[in-house]
């Protein structure tokens, strides 16, 4: 069941650690087939070297595993949340990475201060607001599905393709597996070059909406003229 | 038609990811046949583990394409304004490589702080002015290209072989497409390593006169003594 | 005898190299049977690339040298003390490694700023007092270890599995020579996120305690659900 | 003639861009005969990867060339004046190695903020004065030499195997070739780290004397216990 989709989201977990996002089993991607309704993720705490496309996990939306032996990710009821709420997503990610992290642990938002961010974010990337002690001794890992969705509420998730949970990390999405990895890799390398923009100089700020408007335009939308069409 | 050239142009977009200059489809290189007037460039958003030769896109000074199936790069008429303007260009490169951009997203020209510096760069590189409004809703990759012939209206292109786009990117150039990308990394080292001595002592400035000379014209022109001649 | 501690401890040992914690001969890894009473240990200043486990040398708990030709790390001393004080550590490991070894410098203790730090390590990573001259000149190697089991005294070693010491750099440890390695690994990265994290946001603190707890224990203890058990 | 000594320049030199010191061909590593007096060194600007030891340069202590087809490094003055000035002296290497390259920069000397830098270096390394125009636009490479030489007046060349030429980059020496490029890796490494010690405690000071003494004097004279001797 599902061997394409498992052979995509292993796939798109072992490119994490190819691309530097990942140390040892940190982090977690997913996939779902939307008419379906079936999520396929990560077992908690596997070796990506020893990770097979029978080791990953199938639930359904609610959370009910359908498939596999071992258990999902701990971060699943987060990924759940995000796929109940935005019916758009079809690949979700969630990393430490090293730069995306320093800047979630800062609980700051990152500005959009050059076109590398514009071609890919259209507008800050959100760190969402710290939990509170009722939420974190909660249901967890719903809560900080939560959390972003509340941060999205007059933000556009299509076009902002991830966020900064605080004191955590990122997460990412997009509209398949490999193409949320593609965007954790590009916000990971946007921190890292925004850290060092805003210490070379502290009063560089988000780029002109003008020129936001044009990188992200010429990429995204009926008006794209990047890439092959 | 031009199969050495475009070998030429192939090796030089190649070179890009090993030299750690490049993620994904991020950056273009760019050569050209004067004589024929015709220029050799990356076609938009391909893969640089998939491209071939027979992939790259040829185009005269004017823009039209007269070789090639795919769209060629986004940036194709920044370059073609560069070679319009200094007939002694052959290659060009533009890529988002993590120093250089990191100044260009400060808004700082970089100072030339020391040897490493002066060797290849005589004096310091400059950063561009912000486009205006009315430029970047224009013609925004051909005004990319003005502001950068406006900018080295008093320097010198041929010993200052790079520049910073102002929230963009580095564009660096030279005698054939290998050699740009040759000047694209040693830009990327002399702005990682600026930046650092710039946050240890914050009152570094450029090197004496003299030896900017010095190393610059052991290396370059009529005295030259490095290398074998 | 002790075959297959000498696999494990040699095995650790390589592991430095491939993650990036050890340049030349720095660093070592040791660890212990406990039943025997038996260390075994990386012999001083031997090539990674040419160790085999017949170079690991054997030593009892006392310091008498059981086995092996070669002479033990010099910092053989300072495991025997942390492995007499404390009966349930198994593995030890000693770096320079990068970022420990900067906060070390610094003499601050590393503050749990995100998850990624709450994941592993429960509570700041404390870093030592600085010897005095007498320790110093006295049995140093034997002394370090003993400002590592004084600053331990109102902490915990099982859930705090490392330390910095001041000056030098970072020790952990662990239930086995790999272990140790692994939480190695791991207090180098978070201390590379944490100089960046205190860097653009001078007032980021620890986190809150119920997140710390969240993530600590549901990684460690009777209440964990995170991986395979 | 000198085949031993060639293969162990030439392997020094290929150890360049191994460890990191180097890009393209800068960088160059020089070791010397003794009883011949006679200096061997890498030619100016070759590719590391086209290098063999027939391309290797011989020159006498005055500087004639004795054997070699091609252009000595044009750093060889520098060499010179070094394999002049200190007879101990049997391998001197020269690069632009990134962290040694931005203290230098920095016109700063490197403090001895840990037992990594003292293992290796006694004490401070020191950033050499500005050359003056007169020396900058005379005998330029010989002026290098001679103040490095100026700068270890009061210093020793053996306990402190390198220094920083300010504006330009580091120089290392040993026993030999080998022993000098180990010297630049270990330089490089100690300056990476005492960047990040000093931004993140900018209190942070030369640790104490006797510190310094233990550690340097346990590698290194005839009361030294590290390595197998």
């Amino acid at each position: 069941m599902l061997e394409q989709l498992k052979e995509e989201v292993l796939a798109a977990n072992l490119a994490l650690p190819v691309h530097g996002l990942v140390k040892f089993t940190w982090g977690n991607v997913s996939g779902i087939d939307r008419e379906r309704g079936l999520v396929v993720i990560k077992p908690s705490g596997v070796d990506y070297e020893k990770m097979t496309a029978q080791d990953l996990v199938v639930l359904d939306l609610a959370g009910h595993q359908v498939e596999g032996k071992l258990r999902p990710s701990s971060d699943t009821p987060t990924h759940l949340v995000l796929y109940r709420a935005y019916p758009q997503l079809r690949g979700i990610v969630h990393t430490h990475s090293t730069w995306a992290t320093i800047w979630a642990q800062s609980g700051q938002s990152l500005p959009a201060l050059g076109t590398t961010h514009a071609d890919h974010f259209y507008g800050k990337v959100p760190c969402t607001r710290a939990l509170t002690e009722q939420e974190i001794d909660g249901d967890y890992e719903v809560e900080t599905g939560n959390v972003i969705v509340e941060t999205f509420k007059k933000l556009d998730i299509n076009s902002i393709p991830g966020v900064l949970v605080r004191n955590h990390g990122p997460f990412a999405w997009g509209k398949d597996a490999q193409d949320a990895v593609h965007n954790a890799v590009i916000l990971e390398e946007i921190c890292h070059m925004a850290y060092h923009t805003v210490r070379l100089n502290n009063t560089a700020g988000s780029i002109q909406q003008c020129l936001l408007d044009k990188h992200y335009l010429r990429k995204h939308g009926s008006g794209a003229y990047y890439g092959q069409s």
